[in-house]
């Protein structure tokens, strides 16, 4: 339970510096939305809005914990996400590679659900 | 306060109707994730997951509350959300429809930011 705290703290560090990054610097109607679900341990960072005639809706980044393991669900980012949270403190069989398909996870160095 | 409350309940119960319509019935890898940052007023259904070598990341549904009022951010389903909002007993003006560009809002019926 103590890991699953820490690991909450690392993902929201994580997403709060990447939020910095985003959209939001633009001068447009498009905000950057940190979604922190920690009830059902849900992680996003997302730009919502529009610019001009064009609806923005994007999600960057989504991250999730899964019996305690960290789930890289979606990164459109060229952040290395996995080895970011691996210099956090995260442990190596902790994190799982979603973005690969079920057969390839063994193959990643990473963890498998 | 207690009218916010009341409003995040209504959007609870309506996502988890649409839920359950969503894609985890069919026997794949997918999950349909409802996601309630209730902190941050952010309100998400979501499938994710693999159906065989494809990725399947989807955002169905979206609802904000912001200043009070409820967003509709997004709307992939074929339900009239606001309408079903509206039954629930939310008022007309406190529905925004954020997939229509802020210049058209005011012709919407619905409420303005």
């Amino acid at each position: 339970m103590e890991r699953l705290e820490k690991y909450r703290n690392i993902i929201y560090e994580l997403l709060t510096s990447h939020a910095a990054y985003s959209y939001s610097e633009a001068e447009s109607d498009v905000e950057c939305q940190v979604v922190f679900d920690r009830e059902n341990d849900h992680y996003q960072i997302l730009d919502v809005g529009w610019e001009g005639l064009n609806r923005i809706y994007n999600c960057s980044i989504h991250i999730d914990i899964k019996d305690g393991k960290i789930w890289i669900q979606r990164n459109m980012t060229e952040a290395d996400l996995a080895q970011e949270l691996l210099e956090m403190g995260v442990v190596k069989e902790d994190i799982i590679l979603g973005l690969h398909p079920p057969y390839k996870r063994p193959y990643t160095g990473y963890g498998v659900a």
